[in-house]
């Protein structure tokens, strides 16, 4: 059977993507067909969904569904008219929110996303160049400005945390690979030593490592499973000896990474 | 008037975080302390959480909001023991989906941030890979495996956009940034003639570039806002005169300058 699902917003469409893709990932069985509409705000756009979605329910023989995050009621009320099963996020919470508040909603569209405050931007924008200057070791003389520090052997995940980190979350978030002579020594790298608090260890599985070293050097060295055994075995060694707290990335995306490692080390955020 | 917003999940908190800040952007006049509790997955933390919550209820004189997002409904019910006022997303919305989907849900945790597929990982990882490599106008010669190509005044917010698109969307952006030759041309830089089709222009209210230069380089000529004023305009008249669509940042965080380049050039996401 296939569906399809519609996250419409009258903004990024971000929310309605997080709650629908939450929702449809308790339905395993059923494959969905996900389309995003961003920025259906006016009446033109409205009726142009309308005609999408309803095209959609024609073509699968069942009808879609429809995840709304749309704040304007006019424009959700010609959503409303399309033939789909709806998830109305704004009709369902808003009301109870406003009597629970005692204060009217001021309906206003995306709001949550725009960033008005100059400072928390420039936070955001030094946080991802910190991450970016302080990528893969290149630099270690603004280690005492990190909030963490993340060290690892190559392709476990690293990069990709410390920016999402910095962008999501505004975090200064830098990272050390592991070295050949740093993995054979179950001491801490000595420029990591003043920094022992801020550390935190990523892991990963050697097949997977392989496999993603493997798309990177095909049939290298670097990317032999004997390779990959090895440096995790030996990292792994190092980080419980040296009491480094670690996480095993294997089966964690890149936001489970991030959120984890913010959680164990009480991290503090600079966007809320 | 003091309110405590909770933010609670058994995953990574992101979609109650989503949803919650959606529906209380509407409520502009209240301020609200915000707290995120993600991975409470089992019942020792589910009432940690509790206790958590109704101190913060007695510290504000009011009852917080919990934003709950729990899939396991043994977890949830603890969590309903607290004196808050709960918007419990899985409880308005799933039992209606299991009837409209004829199928019953599997409640089983952050599924839909989960990322098993090496294959999504991959794409994901690449394409972070990708945005680091050509940043900056570092390096032109891939450009040809560019899905979108930004460019603009230096600190208009390039960097940051496309690393959002390649972490959030898997899609390969690279950035140039415009040059003081690039700029006093209405011509379009020689390198970039071939990808014109690729090519995004982000433009910013020269007043808010003054200020975030000055951040980066205090009282330089480069913060200056007699210089600020004279890259924007004669960029914005290179990109009008080269037919180049283009925004401007100025209002807009970085998740609507990415989502608004993919919806007006209608680009592929690898990870949806």
């Amino acid at each position: 059977m296939k569906r399809t699902a519609f996250f419409i917003s009258d903004g990024t469409g971000i929310t309605a993507e997080a709650l629908g893709n939450s929702l449809l990932a308790q339905f395993g069985s059923i494959s969905f067909n996900k389309v995003t509409l961003p920025y259906v705000d006016n009446a033109e756009k409205a009726n142009e969904a309308v005609r999408v979605i309803d095209k959609a329910g024609n073509d699968d023989g069942h009808r879609p569904l429809v995840f709304d995050t749309i704040v304007d009621e006019a424009t959700r009320a010609i959503i409303a008219t399309s033939s789909a099963y709806k998830i109305d996020v704004f009709s369902a919470f808003l009301k109870p929110l406003e009597l629970e508040l005692g204060s009217h909603s001021s309906y206003s569209v995306g709001k949550s996303h725009s960033i008005n405050e100059v400072n928390t931007y420039m936070d955001r924008i030094e946080s991802v160049n910190f991450a970016m200057e302080n990528d893969d070791g290149a630099k270690t003389r603004h280690y005492d400005k990190a909030d963490i520090i993340l060290t690892g052997v190559s392709r476990c995940g690293k990069t990709p945390s410390c920016l999402y980190m910095a962008l999501q979350f505004g975090i200064r978030a830098a990272n050390y690979p592991l070295t050949d002579s740093d993995i054979n020594s179950t001491e801490l790298p000595e420029v990591l030593e003043p920094y022992r608090d801020k550390l935190f260890g990523l892991t990963i599985d050697p097949f997977q490592l392989a496999a993603i070293r493997h798309e990177r050097r095909a049939n290298s060295q670097y990317a032999s499973l004997d390779q990959c055994e090895d440096e995790v075995q030996s990292v792994e060694r190092m980080l419980r000896q040296q009491n480094i707290p670690y996480i095993n990335t294997t089966h964690f995306s890149i936001e489970e990474i991030a959120t984890r490692i913010i959680a164990q080390k009480g991290l503090q955020r600079r966007i809320k």
